[in-house]
């Protein structure tokens, strides 16, 4: 079995799917596709296929107690586990083990950054009705979800969650500033915004924005972003308020 | 301007972006691929690009009253939205139309289920700060965001989504149980899986799982089910006690 290539201390991120043609897609666009190019962070995939079982190179099987679908088998998927683990340091810290899965944690912006901090990750984008519970214990596998929606596979998901880390690597936003304004960095949505021409159709850009009072801009922004917050989030406007009591 | 061609009854995405070679991307592969090679849904891109101001095709401008990075023009959005809508109906409930934003309501499963039962939905993928407000609220625009973190764009995150409505499209997933048993279908999270081998690293598959027993398999699954809803989504959990109550 070859050792996978690693950018030398580069943030990596090694995928474990049946289809790597799927990568790196999106990713290879735009601006993580300029930082994957320019060596800022690393992407290898670790095909499940050739770690399947006989001729066929099975890798799933029947559900143990019946149902619909196909589990991922817990000795095919250890084998690339075991892949994915050459090279890594074997403390989750460092470098997080993750299932993608709509029975796990949700994946929020606050764990884009906790992985943005580590050496790298390995992410087993699922098929079928799951995996085998046993690999999931025995690998000591972080579980995360995209949200409460189910997906034909783990692959977009973990295009969506590298695109979150990957823009937090230093060095991959040319503005810092735009990191730090956006959303979900101060717990409330962003503020409406607008830009030329100053009238469309009919249509003014509210006036204290052309004031060019920055004191009265950013009163503006502030109240827009929190009745927005409050008007499309009371989860996140309810959690904001407990925060701050504590 | 070319009018964009439309499968005949069959569901289309229209996705607005600056990127429209990441479409259909993984969305191309298996599933979801097999049913838009078999006609069962339809995918168009409209470049954004196109519609830009100036001999730069610039689609972009500072935000009014200050700050970080770039908000697309109202104007040059518009053109766009006027193109998406071409033989489409002007019923927002029968063809939605989608600016997908952090700013959003959250996408869930109940959003995935409305929209397959749509005619087809125009997508449109951000960038940059945001989009002139003026647009949004002039085309009754819903903005939906695919969770709490920052993507640099829309576009994997309209990959989502497709991904999620597709697959409940007619004849897309060949086994319809499996679609009613998975994850989020009854608001709790699924129990653990597992298949052959019976043991496995010293591990054996829980004995109620291999007794034959349906009704014991089924009170087990159920169980586990709760037990990791309680555990792991606290916030799934009191809403289905809620929704009990009521």
């Amino acid at each position: 079995m070859e050792e996978p290539l690693r950018l030398k201390g580069a943030w990596t991120a090694r995928i474990i799917t049946l289809f790597p043609e799927a990568f790196p897609g999106t990713l290879g666009l735009s601006l993580t596709g300029k930082a994957l190019q320019d060596g800022l962070w690393g992407l290898e995939t670790i095909p499940l296929r050739p770690f399947g079982i006989g001729k066929h190179r099975n890798v799933d099987d029947t559900p143990a107690g019946g149902g619909a679908g196909m589990v991922l088998r817990a000795d095919v998927v250890a084998t690339a586990f075991d892949q994915a683990a050459i090279g890594t340091p074997p403390d989750r810290a460092k470098w997080p083990v993750v299932y993608l899965s709509p029975r796990g944690k949700p994946f929020d912006q606050a764990m884009a950054r906790r992985w943005a901090g580590t050496e790298g990750i390995t992410l087993l984008a699922g098929r079928f009705e799951g995996v085998d519970q046993r690999v999931l214990d025995h690998y000591a596998v972080e579980e995360v979800s995209l949200g409460d929606f189910v997906l034909t596979g783990g692959e977009i998901a973990a295009q969506a969650i590298l695109d979150a880390v990957v823009r937090l690597l230093p060095g991959v936003l040319g503005n810092a500033a735009s990191t730090e304004e956006e959303s979900h960095s101060h717990g409330l949505l962003e503020h409406p915004q607008y830009t030329r021409p100053a009238v469309w159709e009919g249509r003014e850009i509210p006036p204290v924005l052309m004031s060019g009072h920055h004191g009265e801009i950013a009163k503006w922004r502030r109240a827009e972003s929190e009745r927005l917050t409050k008007a499309r989030r009371p989860d996140l406007w309810a959690a904001r308020k407990e925060g701050a009591n504590k």
